[in-house]
C-alpha cells in the first residue's frame, strides 16, 4: 500500500511513521509513506499557501491552487509505480465517523492520499479533489496533522501481513465486538493488591470462562450496545443471564 | 496548566507538541508539557517493562511498578511547583467518549497527567491510579501516545488566552452547534470554478444570510443529530422550513 500525506509541516510525521507497527510495515516492505509540503506548489511569490476569505471573516483559508498541483505531482508520482488513484481523505468534521469498520474498509486500497489541513479551513473548491471527508470524533483539532496519524495507524494494522505474530491484546478488544477482561502480569502481589487467584490456578477452562464473565460484564455495564451488536455465543448468553442477577458461577 | 504524559516513546511527543498552538502556549507560558519516559523507572536489571500476563494469552503487558513509580516522582515534582495532583487519564476503548464538552472540562484543571500504554494491555492494578478512562472511538491504535496528542490539542484549545486572536474558522464549527458554511479564497475562479457571486457582492447582509442558510443546510443534510441539539433562533428555525422545503430564498 501507497500513503500519500500532504501537510505544511512534515516534520510532525517522521518520529510517529517512523515507529513501531507503522515503522515496521515500511521496513518490511507492506507500505510505503509519502508526505509532502504542499508549501513547494505554490506559485505565490511569497509562498504564501493561504488567504482571506471572499465575504470578510477571521482566519485564514488554505488556497486551492497548491493542493491541485501538489496533487496532481503525486498522481504522476504513484501511477509510474503502478499505483492507481485510489482514495483521498480530507479530515472535517462534517465527515464520515472514523470506526474500525471504516479503518478496514480503507486497508482494502492500495493507495490512499491524506490532505491535512490547518489552522485554518480551506476553500471549498479543494473538496473536488476529495473521494472521503472523514471526522476522528466530535472536537476540533488544530490540523488535519494528528488526525491522519491516527487513521494511518488503525488502518495499518488491517493491511495484510502487517500485524503478524503482534496480534495484541488490545486489538482483540474491538474484533471479538467485547471489551477486553482484566489482564494480570507479574509480580502476583503488588503493594497489597492481589492477582485474582484463578488466573494462576493453571485450570485452563475456569480460566478461559473467567475471561468470557469478565468480558461480558465490563461490556454490559460499560458499553451496552456492543452487546446488543455482538452475536453472543449460547455459552455467552447464559452468562450474561447470570451478570444480570449479580451472580458470578465463575467465582465458585 | 501542567500537562505530565507517561510514554515509552516520548521522542514521538516533541515534533507535534512543539508545533502550532500547543507550541505556541507553551512558548507563551500558558502550558507547561513534561514527557517521562517511564522505562527509566523499572527495577528489572534488563529494564524490561512488561511481562507475559498471568492465565497465558498472546502479548506482553505493562508491569504495574514503572508506572506507580513514575507517577510518585511526577507527583512529587509537581507538588513542588504546586500543582495539584489533577487527573490522570488512561486511555481505553472502554473508556469515555472524548468530544468537545470532554475537552472543555479538561481545560479546567491545573494540572493533566496521560498515561500511554504501547502494544499490548496493562496490568489492571495501575487502574488505581487514573481518574479518567478516555476512548478517542471505536478504533484501534497501536499506543495510546497518538491519542493522547489528540486529546492534549483539542483541549489546549479551550485553556484561557490560548487560542487568543487565532479563533480560526475550523474552531467555529462546533461551538456554534452547527456545521461551517462552506467557505472560497482567491482566486475567484480556479480552473473554472467560481466563487458564489453573493461572497464578492460586498453586501454584508446578503453574505450573512447566506452562511447561515449554508450551514444549516449542511448540517440538515449530514448531521441531523446535531440540528436537534442545536438552539436555533427564530431567523434559523424559518430558514431551515425552506431548506426542509428545497427552497433557498438568500439566492434571490
Amino acid at each position: 500500500m501507497r500513503i500519500d500525506v500532504l501537510s505544511l509541516f512534515p516534520d510532525m510525521f517522521k518520529p510517529t511513521l517512523g515507529q513501531s507497527i507503522v515503522g515496521r510495515a515500511q521496513d518490511d516492505g507492506f507500505l510505503d509513506i509519502h508526505v509532502t509540503d504542499f508549501r513547494h506548489f505554490t506559485t505565490d511569490k511569497h509562498n504564501h499557501v493561504d488567504d482571506a476569505p471572499f465575504g470578510g471573516g477571521a482566519g485564514m483559508l488554505l488556497q486551492a491552487q497548491p493542493i491541485f498541483d501538489a496533487m496532481a505531482a503525486i498522481d504522476e508520482e504513484a501511477q509510474k509505480e503502478n499505483y492507481p488513484k485510489g482514495r483521498v481523505i480530507l479530515m472535517d468534521p462534517a465527515g464520515r465517523k472514523f470506526d474500525q469498520d471504516y479503518a478496514q474498509e480503507l486497508a482494502q486500497e492500495e493507495h490512499l492520499t491524506f490532505i491535512c489541513g490547518h489552522y485554518e479551513g480551506y476553500d471549498e473548491r479543494i473538496r473536488q479533489l476529495v473521494t472521503d471527508e472523514a471526522s476522528l470524533g466530535d472536537y476540533v483539532l488544530t490540523g488535519g496533522e494528528l488526525a491522519a496519524m491516527v487513521m494511518i495507524d488503525a488502518t495499518v494494522r488491517f493491511v495484510p501481513g502487517v500485524l503478524g505474530n503482534m496480534s495484541s491484546s488490545m486489538g482483540d478488544s474491538f474484533s471479538n465486538g467485547l471489551l477486553e477482561y482484566p489482564q494480570y502480569t507479574r509480580p502476583a502481589e503488588f503493594r497489597g493488591m492481589k492477582v485474582p487467584e484463578v488466573l494462576t490456578s493453571g485450570n485452563h477452562e475456569k480460566i478461559r470462562q473467567w475471561r468470557m464473565y469478565q468480558s461480558l460484564k465490563r461490556t454490559w455495564e460499560r458499553r451496552p450496545d456492543l452487546i446488543e451488536q455482538a452475536k453472543l455465543s449460547r455459552e455467552q448468553q447464559i452468562m450474561l443471564q447470570d451478570i444480570k442477577l449479580g451472580e458470578d458461577p465463575t467465582m465458585q
